[in-house]
């Protein structure tokens, strides 16, 4: 067996001993004679895996007291839909900021459902390359929430500040930068995030909400999506897709052994800097994203000519460098470089480069 | 290693030679250097186990030309809203026939988005004991579909028979009964299923509809859950749960190993009459549901003192037979016996339900 080094967006590469923990516990986990996936949600067994991979979130973000974490499904797409959905009946108008493709699309679907303005956006020419200051932000004073995206995976722009909304709710689309560094729970009113990024399998949606704003959902809102029952049920209402939450709550025993999302900031912070220096120094290579608004997570790069990205990528593919093909509306390549990314791999790829740029430059 | 003998009623128990296959490749599927869990689902590796699946899934229903597969999020519970969003526009109304909880809950969600009416209900004083008969149904020749619960886990009632609705599309709920026997797919307008019984983990949603009745979502149908959407993207609008949909598939290929539908027909036949016959010939237990109504997957029972019922459970458990528990709003024991519950485990079942009468009957 030859591990790759897995550059994917998402769904993404997991740390190898969760892996390995999975497999030997996969037809009996502790003793109970049943796999995770077999068990009733309602039995003592899950219940428990359940409770735990709540609290470490909670430790592990500092979440404090007066919100509610919720395990739910349909991702942070389904999200653009439901947090609108909950929220924004309480003015029947939202802010947006817009700062990449995913922000630009929860815009677009929270329409549906209220008033919504863009409050800011970086948006030119259809590309994006910084986060807009504070002072250019227009913010609304009866929106029932401000809403922005933590970090754009296509785009690679990522914020570094928490926003300044005053008395309107903070809503957060963590989905790609969660648990890669401490963030500031209690300056947001609800925090989002779909797991598959920094957290365990797809299919299972993080959030993490502050009670005042609980209880106000749309008539039409499905009950599995309405926060209020949700968070009455202890995200119960509906079978949760057990087994994502499972490996969710190895993940996060997993972070914590490492030293916690301070741990995880040092790290993320040198990988990316093996490769923006390299980036920076190179004259085949590009990446055009403001300098305090690079991503940490996801590097977009594109080669001097687009001519050679097929051999790059089959170069790469050859030393077990995958996943490295950028979204089909940037082109280019893209490296994500998650929580569970190593610093070799970093480095490996970074050599693997400067070879390809020795070849072919 | 000691597996127990699951009866839990979903997430349930699955079939253990498909989670030794999934324990092998958790670390390198394939020879791809990866786990399912992390492979970015527009990869070659995953799009080739989703393709595998989805037509497993045909090949073993018998799903003809004109139908669309999804795999969604969400849950049955789910698809009580998303059903009527994307249905009951067509003319604003539908039927649901109560036979149980699940139906019953079913109508009151579909309630928020349209007119509904029930067309024949089997409730008395609160249970449910078994199908009305067609003759019962009061059908309204305008509604925009007609709901039923192919089987209802709680009550242990399950249809053997398909409802004529003549034009009207009908529309099965099928979590709990999918796979154990040959459906007429034909005869169904759409047809849903959470996969925690039957197919998979928690966390997937299969919905099989007829491609006519695509494309008449209302407006604030979430695009995650607006079947048009999600049928042109072949489920992958947003991303999919990609491991929850890996493991379906094995048991889809398990399914088709071992014979197919008509097999597993035969065999969930061959467990339930050990059960029901046991339980007929019993003063000390019983199941009042209708014979020619009474479920192969579900069966509830009560013990003559409910004094007894935590004596038996435990007892149970310490032969390796667990989750019987009833479920709380009727009490009693439920034996749910799905697909991978062996004819060995209903046996150890009925042995020890036989020793427990001897010693408190």
């Amino acid at each position: 067996m030859t591990r790759v080094f897995n550059f994917s967006p998402g769904p993404a590469t997991l740390p190898e001993a969760v892996l390995r923990q999975a497999a030997e516990e996969m037809l009996d986990w502790h003793g109970s004679g049943m796999s995770v996936m077999e068990m009733s949600h309602r039995g003592k067994e899950f219940m428990s895996i359940h409770a735990e991979a709540e609290s470490l979130l909670c430790e592990l973000m500092g979440i404090p007291a007066g919100y509610k974490v919720l395990f739910l499904q349909g991702g942070a797409i389904g999200q653009n839909a439901i947090v609108p959905m909950n929220l924004i009946g309480r003015t029947g108008r939202a802010d947006y900021v817009v700062t990449g493709d995913w922000s630009k699309k929860s815009a677009k679907e929270a329409a549906h459902f209220g008033e919504v303005r863009i409050a800011a956006s970086s948006e030119e020419g259809g590309r994006y390359t910084r986060v807009p200051a504070q002072a250019e932000w227009q913010l609304d004073p009866k929106a029932a929430y401000v809403h922005y995206c933590a970090n754009e995976t296509i785009g690679g722009v990522e914020f570094f500040w928490t926003p300044q909304t005053g008395d309107v709710p903070l809503v957060a689309d963590m989905s790609s930068n969660i648990l890669s560094r401490p963030v500031d729970v209690a300056r947001h009113g609800l925090i989002y995030a779909g797991a598959q990024k920094n957290m365990g399998p797809s299919g299972l949606t993080v959030v993490i909400v502050r009670e005042d704003l609980i209880g106000h959902a749309m008539p039409i809102t499905p009950s599995v999506f309405d926060y209020k029952i949700q968070a009455a049920a202890d995200s119960m209402y509906n079978t949760p897709p057990t087994y994502a939450i499972y490996i969710a709550g190895l993940v996060f025993k997993h972070v914590k052994s490492l030293g916690g999302l301070a741990a995880m900031e040092a790290h993320n912070r040198a990988k990316a800097a093996v490769l923006y220096d390299f980036l920076d120094k190179s004259g085949f290579y590009s990446n055009p994203i403001q300098r305090e608004a690079r991503s940490l997570m996801n590097v977009p790069f594109w080669l001097k000519d687009a001519a050679l990205d097929a051999a790059f990528l089959q170069g790469a593919q050859a030393r077990g460098l995958v996943g490295l093909k950028g979204h089909r509306s940037v082109g280019g390549m893209r490296a994500s470089l998650y929580n569970a990314m190593s610093i070799e791999g970093v480095q490996a790829l970074v050599a693997y480069m400067r070879d390809f740029e020795a070849q072919h430059g």
